[in-house]
């Protein structure tokens, strides 16, 4: 995707970019809040772009530095500094104004709700109609480091239902055998000759970011460690969103393995962003919610608040987030498991305080902590939940290699 | 596919079926010759159907009970009982009479016909045909819990030579992982939102029928452990159908291991659904055909016979077919399966013996039960009867999703 | 693909071949400069071709002997004796004259020149022209009997760039595995019957021949073992063609393990199909080039210096591949392997001695044996290179598949 050589010149929030380019060669300027940076870009292939990024770093221009470095390869040079604060236009056509799926956090409430617009479009999609091919052409490599079926299935379903054809790989570690030991920068250069689009699980903290760093097309994050899940986390509130109608003036209890969880955590961030929202947290006492995030929704002026009764909770609340206790956290201690496991069971009796229009909702896999005569009430929301998912990667895949 | 919410009362074969239904919840009653059964579905999601299953259960009302659960998601609340009694339609565009394919034996003879006509338009289909293109916009997911490349690949070729597209994974078992624990009806619930059709390979018998009960959309046994594995049966009859040109008044030798063979006992049975049929069994003592299949065919009137001189058999015989001692069967006892092993082998010996126009089959993979110089000679049909899988297999998956 | 069975008698290059045949019989007659043979096929079943090369063989005559058997199948009976005699012909629509890839080898420099203009027409194909549709209804199986992530990728790219289909196996192994033990030639045999070509990778030298021998369709060898990976050996000498602009009169300096590296070992040989060309061996003293290729280069007038410096070489080549020293060789001797490996970095030092025309290569994956500093450079060729084998490889496939 190094077609592209239009190079402009332009003002924008008070900062200056200026540059100018021969076929194998650019050059820019860019003035912004933390200084000034003047890379030189050799030569327009992609590996170009992320080895601007490691000539020069520094923890806050990384950002900017390997977005700069991105655009380089496409639409002409520009700081994503700005990217950042020229506000979004969803109209349709216009192109998608992030290059990566990196993390929840990335978007904000009129993306999101922009996003599900989208997503709700990709429900509709008939089998066989125009709108199912609208990625025919594209391919998908699914960069798997660790199995995930129920995450690749899901990206691959959904590439399949708008076209796209999928490069299948669960065994990435492979790349990067001790015997070869090639990194993951090297296997991204690699898989994106071969794709148009790159959908990572990784088993590190940050690898996504990497790899965006790296990849001139498109890298969504599919799950890095105990880091970020992103459409895990758009699927959850935009669960809610189908279910309950809106976003503003809910309550949510959030039950089970708060400290370990990576979709409560994320969907607490996520519930921040609108308003008049309650939250309430329902754990054993060994994996509480941690402070951080309290503390962020309390900066962020979001009521929440710690309970022991599940049921007095569940009558409160429109969405019941159950989670699984995960017992690889606990070692040796099997007996604090049980204790953990047994305590808050979503179960008939929960179901019957719950108010009519309110739902259960759970990330899955889930093995006790909903009782399975849960599932036949409407309220239990949790296969839908995962249906969501579907259209959620549906509309990032369109957003990501087509726009708006 | 739990759309469709029209509900009806009929009278058919002196049974009576009632029902109303709102868009949450629906009654019915049914009497069929076992007795009366009134099960409530309180949800029309796809789990509903599962749970009546689950919620009153009798060994024979089991068939009807989920058949009846499975019907109410799809084209009103029927009683499968009927369903089995009413006769089948074969005319094109008419719905195929069955949601899944389980086990060999819920075919008879006219359905099995039908089906090979079916098989024989399939081998017909040019490429980039409109007849390759008939699955365009499904999507089948090949749910393998333990590793069958030759049966997957099978059924990935029958899909995609029809069009259809394949969401594939053999590590199936990752779902319920130790550390996760996921049923095998959530894996189904959630596999079924993202495909059209589950092809499901276990290690379990019974399994694909728990996966039907559950699922909404058509589910194909690939093989569940000892259990079944229709498609595999139906090749082997197909391909008979195809060599000697008829089922009825043929001569057949079931040669190897006849105890443990899953191919040779689903033969038999499917055998004894045709006129004037006689049966060989050749195998070493210790691998012998099992009583239950003896004592069904002679229920059925079918003659067969022990026989310990394999030339002899196969001098009489329209169809010699061989299957592999499997070792594991013999644990400790290398000594028995040597012994076992090598008694029974088809070279050219036996070959010269056969008639010309008889066939040798073998389900594969072969060991040297059939000595490798027989390959070239026509009467050789082991690996044409495994091209007719592919054949057979396109057929069950338009069949499922288009019907006739 | 043995429907044909038309046989004919013709002279060619004063060599006589006579062959008459009856649907299940074909005798022939062939005189080639090796001396004369007269197999018997038995039958015109796909085995007939392995069976006929099992029956009589000697080094020499095996080339020749399975090519006879395949032709036999496909267009009349031929003496390949002959087919490697006569002259090919590129023109549009011409059948490609191999049957199968087995080997870099099997190619003279025309058919590599022809192969490389259709190589430069894939990359120039555009999303959803009719070029990314030629491929359109076939199907291509990749076979692999050790995973090699990097390599199936490149080969399912290829084939979905140009509209054909795949299907995907990593465990090919599970085919023969230990409780079964099926033979290669049956596995090739079953998976020809759902698959237009086939792709494999195989841990033993040789085992691509025995595929090809056995298969009526393509053979593509992707590695067997120590053998050979004619694609990677192709995509080497396209990349110095893209890169350098011509293959005569060129310096090549070969570095790193020059022992063991299989990619080097072909390119030397392919480079003596050149005129004037001139290889620099630089490697530690336990790995370098062995005598074999040494004196095949000498035999074939082509000029090869050893040296240790290896800046002094880039200064004068306008190729400097690079390669991986292999842990894996060393075994306990880990101090030899940290000597050797230490010993030829290829550096920002080295890359500012080279000429601004010439080129780093390597055939991935890299350690450390080219500085990351070094890829920002225009001259690091590397990741084109990996690039190249996608179009390669869509060649290959087209030109097997389509011909011409």
């Amino acid at each position: 995707m190094a077609s592209s050589y239009t190079f402009s010149t332009w003002t924008s929030n008070g900062s200056i970019c200026a540059s100018k380019a021969s076929k194998n060669n650019a050059e820019f300027i860019c003035n912004y809040p933390n200084g000034n940076f003047r890379p030189t870009i050799h030569s327009m292939t992609t590996s170009a772009s992320a080895d601007i990024s490691l000539s020069w770093i520094s923890s806050n221009e990384k950002e900017i530095n390997w977005k700069g470095g991105k655009s380089s390869l496409k639409n002409g040079v520009k700081c994503s500094a700005l990217d950042f604060e020229t506000k979004p236009s969803f109209f349709k056509g216009n192109k998608f104004h992030f290059e990566d799926v990196i993390e929840a956090q990335q978007f904000d409430r009129d993306t999101l709700s922009a996003i599900f617009d989208v997503a709700l479009e990709m429900e509709k999609i008939e089998k066989n109609s125009a709108g199912s091919q609208i990625l025919k052409g594209y391919l998908m490599a699914t960069l798997f480091y660790e199995p995930s079926t129920r995450t690749r299935l899901s990206f691959e379903s959904a590439m399949k239902r708008l076209g796209g054809e999928v490069l299948t790989t669960e065994n990435a570690r492979e790349f990067s055998s001790a015997a070869k030991g090639e990194t993951l920068e090297d296997t991204i250069r690699t898989v994106e000759g071969y794709s148009d689009i790159i959908v990572m699980r990784h088993f590190e903290s940050g690898a996504a970011k990497r790899a965006a760093v790296t990849a001139s097309i498109p890298v969504i994050n599919a799950g890095d460690g105990p880091g970020q899940h992103p459409s895990q986390a758009l699927l959850d509130i935009y669960t809610i969103q189908r279910e309950i109608g809106k976003l503003d003036g809910i309550n949510v209890g959030l039950v089970g393995d708060l400290a370990n969880g990576r979709t409560v955590r994320s969907l607490a961030y996520l519930l921040a962003k609108y308003e008049d929202v309650k939250i309430y947290f329902v754990s054993p006492e060994v994996v509480k919610m941690k402070d951080d995030i309290k503390d962020y929704l309390t900066s962020r002026g979001i009521e929440w608040e710690e309970s022991a009764d599940l049921k007095e909770v569940a009558s409160k609340c429109d969405v019941v987030y159950q989670t699984r206790i995960q017992r690889e956290r606990f070692g040796e201690r099997t007996d604090l498991y049980e204790e953990a496991r047994g305590k808050y069971i979503v179960d008939l009796d929960v179901l019957n305080v719950m108010q009519k229009h309110a739902v259960v909702m759970h990330p899955l896999p889930r093995l006790d902590e909903i009782t399975v005569d849960v599932d036949v009430d409407p309220r239990a929301a949790y296969f839908r939940q995962a249906k969501n998912g579907l259209y959620i990667r549906m509309a990032l895949l369109k957003l990501l290699l087509l726009g708006w």
